[in-house]
């Protein structure tokens, strides 16, 4: 059994869709944001103090999500929702995954500090637009690289689940009406499935 | 064959250090920083504009540096650079992987942005200090979770390619001084490899 920690609409988001998709049973510890503030004893568990905090089969701390995602379906696979190393599109389905993260949901979270989390004096339009700006336009790069269904493969991989929660966020912060066409029908389809109704449900439910 | 286009001391170091410990031929085609706007053609071969540009063997690109070691230890091996599924360090090595650019370099990128990249009308000193504090919070939280000699696994694999090359960055911006003893010792024993010194040649070389 496999245990996460979670903030509802957080990037751990990822790790409990992952988590349907594969149908596994798991334990789900649902937290106030920010954890390493409202959460007693959040610190020693995750010394990061960063939502996720993922526990796997081995008693073995993961915290990054996209780690978690590419994690879970190759330990606990077969599975279509990897790419395997023999494949065609193995370097782009590696690639998504780390965009979805590394490339498409850290500037938001500059746009979501300095916008809404901190104290109005400390407020800083400029980098919340620079970044909001910076985001986009990477996006629309993105969108000329994916496949016509899903980002690679001609299939729902786990770089579709990394590179959907960044569009996820993204609409949480106001950016969705600026989408290329491609990626609001992209979005509209993968945010269309059973296992994401189901995550969505099991963050309210707990 | 596979070719990757790199700036001196970019991100895209992660792919070349790769490619040396691994001992693999490859094309390296070093640019003028930025190519987006100093290397004539380059959106066409990478409309994200952004380094590393990497072509694999099968003519695909990439452009997450955690990505692409990934993709070398796994597509070019077996090799010890890669932990495989069965191992219990699975989990903390592809979390290392992506925690090295996903936490670690990405925020030196808005402090190198806003004090060095942009005019200084521009330049925002609070957002450079509050993400170079950022930074370094979370490197001091990873100093505790790192193994004795490598960040996991007890061998040196991807996943200190990752996580060392945020160091590099951290010691281009001065930052270097900050760091727990533990991470000075352990950058000083992984950036004295043979395969780290040929990567520094090979970047000085073409």
């Amino acid at each position: 059994m496999v245990t996460l920690y979670h903030c509802a609409r957080a990037r751990s988001f990822r790790a409990l869709w992952t988590l349907e998709e594969l149908g596994l049973p798991y334990e789900l510890k649902i937290m106030p944001f920010p954890p390493r503030a409202r959460q007693e004893g959040y610190l020693d568990l995750n010394p990061l103090g960063t939502v996720p905090s993922f526990i796997d089969d081995q008693g073995k701390l993961m915290t990054e999500s996209a780690a978690i995602c590419h994690y879970l379906v190759t330990r606990h696979g077969p599975t279509p929702l990897a790419v395997t190393p023999d494949e065609a599109d193995y370097g782009p389905y590696l690639n998504f995954l780390h965009m979805g993260e590394a490339t498409l949901t850290f500037p938001q979270t500059i746009v979501l500090r300095y916008t809404m989390l901190e104290p109005e004096e400390r407020r800083l339009p400029q980098a919340a637009e620079d970044y909001a700006k910076w985001f986009l336009s990477r996006l629309r790069a993105a969108a000329t690289l994916i496949g016509p269904e899903f980002v690679c493969a001609g299939r729902f991989t786990a770089a579709d689940i990394s590179f959907g929660y960044a569009l996820k966020l993204a609409g949480l912060l106001g950016l969705a009406g600026e989408f290329p066409e491609n990626i609001k029908d992209y979005w509209a389809r993968i945010s269309d499935r059973d296992a994401y109704r189901r995550a969505e449900a099991a963050e309210k439910n707990v």
